[in-house]
């Protein structure tokens, strides 16, 4: 099993290492010091040696940093966290903050006197980050200050750095040779009057240079930095005994791998200008180069729009991890179908039966991230992980939600699905429905070029929204081919102005949660495409759906669906059947037959 | 009538008038000059004193400028206007050129030398239109001046300024007295550290003040430029002879009237710090604070939001308003259903019917704009105007776009039908579902607090998407309680991001075109209000629909349309039929049960 259904967080460890954390605080002549959930690579996973947020306080969720001062600790966390933090930390020691709502500028003014002194590893925050917090501190008489890792001096057991081996990303999926991008976004950077970029986001670097990793769990990433000159050669900086003879003949004599802890040196080595994301590269960059008089141009990260616009190879690609993904599921549907109704089952069970399906298909190389599956009222915690202590029976006449997916040598997939357990509770058809409508309608969107995901979001939620509901979280994200299930830099969400363009890979998966009762979700994922030609040839857009699994036909009121709507789910639907149903077991065969009969 | 249909343009008068603005540029040692069509007041409409764009080109269209250099005048035009700017100038003297695709200062760098000197009148630029062109010009050598207007010199004949009489805005419509909105918004400047605000909108100073006027066709307002101090006390520049006594017991002596003349020497008296609108004042007006060095705090007019947000005695008066005109419509439509079919109407005729069924409600004080009235393939010219040259007779089996509006005292309407003459065109009934599709899932939306216009566009667009279709014009407009009908500064547009405001009233208005065969739109007033609670009790915002006239049954192809679409729409002509019925004649009642039968 990939997943881990152990309780992570043990709180009263908390309160002894925050002890030992100020007395390093008083030593190094600190009022403050901020300890982040994000490592170098501002990752949404990190290893265990840099899961410092977690061994300190307690709280293992995916975003927020802690705070501490000589006599408060604030753990601050965003809305996805609220009641989990209240759980994993001790509440005597740690106060719970409310994260963005509370700026941490102003949180330490409320809590410093003037002329105190904070500190901060500058590895491990952004410069945007730091210039937002000074921007709060103003006039107040704290100081932030680059220190040491205090963490790192008192963390005595702490994890080594991960060692995964590095491995080719094959040419028959990445569609471009390395060489290849390292040349076109040279030639950019020239474009751009930059001698170099600085890359320091291992998924930035792993496109670049078509290798993969393992080295961060549900990510599969090499962790390392790399600069890109404009010559198109490149300097990388990661563990050398990652990289096999293979690998070093795949990266070529353009690309020299050089130890991590020389990276320092090299970007002081550098001649300017030279491109540095504000956004994802450690402030600590900018400084080293600024302390060298070394021209930084701010932009972002070169390779994150390349890497946005899938190619075609790269789309292939995903398209056979889905439907391999997709029989898997199917497999899955049919078994719980199967069995949930007799009430055997708890949430553990199924999230190891979907692993177990996706195993069969003997590709699986990771989950894409730790699989949502929360039943009746665990459905309506958004970003629910089941685990010993809050494992819950799947009960029969309830709903069931499982947002999962897998990672494969060609792709990468993110699916939700929402069953009723047995008989389906009449009040959650209209909800459901709306849900599918919302889904349904971003399917099916054709929409001019320029259009970004502020403009489409709506779209989603209006079936909602006209019944008084909506979500709360938004309505995709970004996915990358064969690398991290959230990706930027498009989203479909009322703050994304990042126009959408071909090959750019989302999520369309809207939802509705009623608290202490059920969620729903249906996600699909689409792929960005030159809409084919239709009514004014207009230069429009539209979507291609990746992801093809039944939806569950119990949960609909059909009488709520338009001609159109209704249209395109039996399509769907045959669809997915005729391509699924040749390749699932006779059983899930006679299942799925069902479950794509047209509506 | 109100409307003209006189061909107002005459190409032939342009070069002459050209070859004297050339001479007065030699003489001011100028290498070129701008003429805007804009006044000092930015509006849309202007007095017949400042039409000095079309007394010098001969084209009448609402937006643009020319540049005349000493052998080229260039006559920049959007979109809208790039076939009517051709008919109306001399093209051997003038060359039209595509705005803003092409930019003013690019333009003057392929047409002048390093050197060269460009006039403009300070009073009929805005700050943020000429820094534009300055940047533009940066390193070019070619410098922007300001200088005294040309065409005031050359302009032998040039008509007075309008002097119509102020009147008094009556509480029972305005909802707020002068003082108060006076006293609030002093207060705001205060909170913003401003001393004053320059006002030189004159929607902004009517509204202000409770004032209306009859300076400008379409625009009840008044000719002005203000200074709100902070203490709530007002200096108001205008012609004087326009107020009588009552108005001066109205206005009350916290309001000062003084003559247009001392507006710059009462500039140079105010002490700073003085908000200035960049996107709207006079760029005369920072000048010559900044003669003074007086503090300038460049912001919105302060009255712009205020105004936008209607209070419920403003809401009242538009419903009475859209009542009234919308009794004057069902006439007016009963009349052409009649009429039309027989085949002896043209254009004009139904303008000046359409005008004299509004005349009959007593109540017209001016049409809200010219009526936009588009036969058959004139319908498909987004900003037609009927003239004598251009009319065309209106035939059986053509469709009819009809856009209008009336001025009254309690409120401003802004409608648009497309019918069917006779029997109904079977290629225009799906793009006449398409757009009602649009039209009706904007007058449902609900949405939560905080979206703009740009996250609500698609809805109205996207039934047209899906099709391969669009339009190429905004969703919706802000319109003015008994003012104007474009007002700012919300719009239903993709590139509006100011957020919906209960109060605010826009036009909802998607269309479809095709050139040369028909021209499809459909328009509603609507207004923001809190929701009506439902479903989860969101925090939301919906639209109250403010016009009930019918919608072409004809021309709906009902098999495209959701349940919830038809219901809608049921329900709309219930209403329409429920509330102008009573009010109609015998004839138009009869009419109006047929056109308001459920589909």
């Amino acid at each position: 099993m990939f997943q881990d259904f152990s309780v992570q967080s043990r709180p009263e460890f908390g309160p002894p290492r925050l002890a030992e954390l100020r007395t390093e605080m008083a030593k190094a002549e600190l009022d403050g010091f901020i300890v982040p959930r994000a490592d170098a690579h501002q990752g949404e996973y990190v290893a265990a040696c840099d899961a410092r947020l977690a061994w300190l306080t307690g709280f293992t969720g995916s975003a927020g940093f802690c705070i501490a001062t000589p006599d408060q600790a604030g753990v601050f966390v965003d809305g996805r966290y609220r009641v989990q933090v209240r759980s994993e930390v001790d509440l005597a020691h740690f106060t719970p903050v409310n994260w963005p709502e509370i700026k941490p500028g102003v949180w330490l003014r409320d809590n410093l006197p003037e002329g105190a002194k904070v500190g901060f590893d500058p590895w491990l925050h952004t410069r945007s980050e730091i210039t937002k917090i000074r921007a709060d501190l103003e006039g107040s008489g704290i100081a932030l200050v680059e220190c040491a890792n205090l963490i790192n001096v008192i963390w005595a057991d702490r994890p080594a750095p991960p060692m995964a081996p590095a491995r080719i990303h094959p040419p028959e999926f990445a569609g471009e040779t390395a060489a290849e991008k390292r040349t076109r976004l040279a030639a950019d950077l020239r474009k751009q009057g930059a001698a170099a970029a600085v890359l320091t986001l291992p998924d930035s670097i792993c496109w670049l240079l078509n290798i993969r990793g393992a080295d961060i769990p549900r990510n599969p990433i090499v962790q390392a930095f790399a600069v890109l000159f404009d010559d198109g050669t490149v300097k990388l900086f990661a563990e050398s005994a990652k990289f096999d003879a293979d690998l070093h003949t795949h990266l070529g004599d353009q690309v020299a791998i050089l130890p991590m802890a020389s990276f320092t040196a090299a970007l002081e080595a550098i001649e300017g200008p030279v491109l540095v994301d504000p956004d994802s590269a450690p402030i600590a960059v900018g400084l080293t180069l600024s302390d060298r008089n070394t021209k930084i141009l701010w932009a972002r990260d070169p390779c994150i729009l390349p890497k946005a616009r899938k190619n075609a190879a790269e789309i292939a690609g995903m398209r056979a991890a889905h439907h391999r993904d997709a029989c898997a599921m199917v497999e899955f549907l049919a078994w719980l179908d199967a069995q949930a109704p007799k009430g055997q089952l708890n949430e553990i069970d199924v999230v190891s039966a979907l692993e177990g399906f996706r195993r069969e298909t003997n590709a699986l190389l990771d989950i894409s991230f730790d699989t949502i599956c929360g039943a009746g009222p665990n459905g309506a915690i958004v970003h629910y992980r089941v685990n010993e202590a809050t494992n819950r029976p799947v009960k029969p006449g309830e709903l069931l939600l499982v947002d999962s997916g897998g990672q494969y040598v060609d792709g990468t997939t993110d699916i939700t699905r929402t069953v009723a357990v047995g008989n389906a509770p009449a009040e959650a058809r209209a909800p459901f429905t709306r849900v599918l409508q919302g889904m349904i309608a971003l399917s099916r969107a054709r929409f001019p070029r320029g259009v970004a995901g502020a403009h489409l979001d709506a779209l989603a939620r209006a079936p909602l929204w006209t019944e008084g509901w909506d979500y709360d979280h938004g309505t995709g994200h970004g996915v990358g081919a064969a690398l991290c299930v959230h990706e930027g830099p498009a989203r479909i969400s009322r703050v994304s102005d990042i126009a959408l363009e071909p090959g750019m890979i989302l999520s369309n998966e809207p939802g509705y949660y009623r608290e202490g009762v059920f969620g729903i979700r249906i996600e699909n994922l689409i792929v960005t495409q030159t809409a084919p030609a239709k009514g004014d040839k207009r230069d429009q857009l539209s979507f291609d759906t990746l992801t093809f699994v039944p939806i569950d036909r119990h949960l609909i009121a059909s009488e709520l669906l338009s001609p159109d709507e209704r249209n395109w789910l039996n399509a769907y639907h045959a669809q997915v059947l005729d391509q699924t149903g040749p390749h699932v077991s006779a059983t899930a065969k006679t299942w799925l037959e069902g479950a794509c009969a047209p509506l």
